[in-house]
């Protein structure tokens, strides 16, 4: 590692995994932008979250200046109660942001061990070596920015989640002019979100989706609940100014819906007039027409509060013929099924369910190809460097800039990327691995863990239980044999009863002396279990022999 | 159930689960349409197909006359091994959908004690006091049928799966002529695919694809790869036909696009120039721009020709810097993670590759509203039967039939429609269930193995072994310890040694006169290991404890 160039090296987020977590180098000096975690899909079995490994910053502790947070969402400030409470280093957001991040070590008993800086956009903070300047970007949480990192070394911009809504529902556009500032001075690289590079054109404003849920309430002629991320606070507040024009209350079902709103609240980002919210459990108290209700469980989830009213497993509301669902969100690749089995439901019990397609009720919160290039002509940097996206996005990227006649750089988590305006290039590869999360604290799964429960949840175990006779090597209990998920009931007798002779006739034709080598005779018996099951059963579950020596 | 009138009971299909199968009732004769299978969702660990529970007509052998049908889709054929091995009646289909059940059969050595009837679309059939009349619909696969079911008590109009592609690419549109002969004469009931009823206007026809195919062959400047279901031989039909075009010859990858290729071709569906197909061992012998190759693998089956070649484990076909890959196919809802992941593992090894939205590489194979509208005028029953979709799809029609002063009647599995002129009903409820496949033959996996694998595959499997004298209550060997999936290799020694002295504490304090109730203690064991391990985990593994008295 060579001092004395800037260098860029993602822990996650490159291509995915553990998430967004983003280092930047300049002499002995490190600084790392956001700190996300991701969910699990569904191989991970068991496991909770994914988190970066942070074992290189560990290792470099008392270098490490600082955390800088764009924005709000889980998959940027997720990782933080795990990450600060081994690296107890400043951080640095605006003021929703922080509101967020707040309640979140709260909850882990961190927060008032955190040094902790609210941050405007326009400011500019020095931490350590590096000056970072926030600016104002749209994305689908407010008080998101980009970055512009100058250091003595160069300049990056590291534009986070970002789109160009012209007509933003809080009215605050992308700050253009900051951006169009850094790109005048001159940017080494611009290190940019990937995840719409494969869609054409603009996303539509976020105004598209107030008049559709205009139209939605119009129609309506009982309740309107209304399903959106709980962080989507504009898509809230939507929801809330829509609700108020045509006389509803409004309610917020599932806990972290209910504790974004306080917050927004709290800290001026959601506007409500007095009256116009109620608690979830006094919605019966008025007419169905006066109801509207924004809950959590857009993506299916199957302990949201959407996924339970769909369940009729929700303690405060029962969908009844005439209500009206909006699922205000697309599915995230993989949630499909889920939110398919969710909406099934609804309409079971006799709900209208409106899904984006069909109605524009929601547009992303992340820029497509026309917003990228603009951001890339504002910039106008010698390198691009795609990230937050998946393999395929960065490639296109890296198309994109090609025919803009723009070098975009590549990276997989833990590559080194130095950067001077001669040259760029990759120079090494430091640790960057994803901690699996399960139960309680830190402690990672590790994949033979992971194994282990694949191998389980396939084909099940079956357990084969005897005590043998140290001295004499006869069998003197069992063999016993016990199956969980392997054997179907019609056939567990006689398996059962057919593996107990069978082995009961193996152990008796061993010798007798004392010299038989158990450890032996547990592969033999587990090879052997092997083939039966497998010709009795057509499955191969995990087995596990267990020879008592008494 | 009232004899002497005409019945529907789906058995499977109505909505969802264990795929179609339509049992029609006249008097006391039963006829079944389509025999279908599905595949297991994430959650049905270890199951490997999903078929319809029969149980109902195994009752009534005698009197079930025989089985039509449709098209050659496996959610639509394929159950007929599991079927016909218990109910061994005559089957009725067309030539492309018999040479597809014939090879099934034959694999489980079933065809020769078959007994099938081939027919042609326009023919009229009787089985039993049923006449069936194959009327050709275009589909996704040729030689696809809807049925005109004619009895004394009335007829049905039995869609199956259809659209009306005005441009098909084989020159079959669809024979509205019949259609509208079997309305004219009157129709009880339309029986009818709702998949596409939440898709407004037509499907594009067949030949869009064919344009786009023609535009991806033009730029491509290395070999191209298509990859589409092996049953859509018309697909592929376009693929051989562009890369003729294009002077490129044509292999095909994956054993069931091998198979269905070889089966189309002998039976005329699909028209290949000599020369033109090849090996795929022998693609290396001509220059990557002679080359095309069909493929399996459009929805990222992890054993599929595709994935092997995403994960660099295809025997002939190694993916270059290059390579074009088409998936012409859209992901089915649950999919779409693994088509990505294959997506992003063949970008990163060079290829190209082009998915649906972005250019219009597929097209589905079921009718969008207008295309349910047109066949709802064609043929102008007394009652719509929506079929073959979600609860939701079954209620959009409803209401989409509504608008057009038709009454539709939504079904569960089960249920027991009875036709008249004068009225139409759900009488009764006949067991419907689904038996899930795994491993060999027909045994049916139940919902307590699955919940057995469930439980195994979140936190794995904690077993405590120990062997005691059965008359004086002493531990005589053990407690031992066994975890899988459970308890991390850097938690294992410390979690392992103080669960064995704990529970030796345990043991050695219970009474040794001969008197301890081991199946108390078991349970006893159970509940203590299962809180110590919440509280020193956070897990919540299956707990075994196997006390073996000596």
């Amino acid at each position: 590692m060579t001092d004395g160039k800037l260098a860029l090296i993602p822990l996650g987020g490159a291509t995915e995994i553990g998430k967004n977590m983003y280092v930047y180098r300049w002499n002995d000096q490190y600084l790392v932008v956001d700190c996300g975690l991701m969910f699990p899909n569904e191989e991970m079995l068991g496991v909770d979250i994914l988190i970066p490994d942070v074992s290189f910053l560990l290792e470099r502790k008392e270098q490490v200046q600082g955390i800088v947070l764009t924005h709000g969402h889980e998959d940027h400030i997720g990782a933080l109660p795990y990450v600060l409470r081994q690296l107890p280093v400043p951080i640095y957001a605006t003021r929703l942001t922080l509101g967020l991040i707040r309640a979140k070590l709260q909850e882990h008993s961190l927060w008032t061990a955190t040094q902790w800086h609210l941050v405007e956009d326009g400011d500019r903070v020095k931490i350590g070596a590096f000056e970072v300047e926030f600016v104002h970007v749209c994305h689908s949480i407010p008080d998101t920015c980009s970055l512009v990192l100058r250091t003595p070394g160069g300049t990056v911009v590291h534009t986070g989640d970002f789109k160009f809504d012209q007509t933003p529902v809080d009215g605050r556009v992308s700050d253009m002019g900051a951006l169009a500032r850094a790109g005048d001075e001159g940017v080494l690289a611009l290190v940019c979100d990937s995840t719409n590079v494969d869609k054409a054109g603009h996303v539509r404003s976020e105004r598209v989706v107030g008049d559709a849920l205009d139209a939605v309430f119009h129609e309506a002629k009982g309740r309107v609940l209304v399903a959106c991320f709980a962080s989507n606070i504009n898509r809230v507040q939507q929801v809330v100014d829509v609700a108020s024009r045509y006389g509803r209350k409004v309610a917020a079902a599932g806990r972290s819906m209910e504790r974004n709103i306080e917050i927004a609240r709290e800290l001026g980002y959601l506007t409500v007039q007095d009256g116009v919210m109620i608690r979830l459990d006094q919605i019966s108290e008025f007419p169905d027409v006066e109801i509207a209700v924004v809950t959590t469980g857009s993506q299916g989830e199957p302990l949201a509060a959407l996924s339970r009213m769909a369940m009729e497993d929700h303690r405060h509301v029962k969908i009844q013929e005439g209500d009206t669902v909006v699922i205000s969100a697309t599915p995230i690749p993989g949630n499909e099924d889920t939110v398919f089995r969710v909406s099934n439901n609804l309409f079971r019990q006799g709900a209208n369910v409106i899904h984006p397609p069909e109605m524009d009720v929601h547009v992303s919160g992340h820029g497509n190809q026309e917003e990228l290039k603009l951001m890339l002509n504002l910039i106008r940097p010698l390198y691009v460097v795609p990230v937050h996206g998946e393999y395929r996005h960065l490639e296109l990227w890296r198309r994109m800039a090609s025919r803009m006649d723009y070098v975009a750089i590549k990276l997989e988590n833990g590559d080194v990327l130095e950067l001077e305006e001669e040259e760029a290039g990759i120079t090494e590869h430091v640790a960057a691995g994803t901690v699996f999360v399960d139960g309680s604290g830190l402690s990672g799964v590790e994949d033979v863990v992971l194994r282990d429960r694949w191998h389980l949840a396939q084909d099940g175990i079956f357990i084969l239980v005897l005590s043998v006779d140290k001295a004499t090597g006869r069998l003197i209990a069992g063999p016993d044999v016990i199956s969980r998920g392997s054997i179907l009931t019609g056939e567990v007798e006689q398996v059962h009863d057919e593996t107990k002779t069978r082995i009961t006739e193996f152990i008796e034709g061993l010798p007798k002396d004392g010299t038989v080598d158990w450890a032996a005779v547990r592969t033999d018996l587990r090879r052997t279990l092997n083939k039966f099951l497998q010709q009795k059963t057509g499955r191969r579950p995990m087995i596990l022999p267990i020879i008592m020596e008494v």
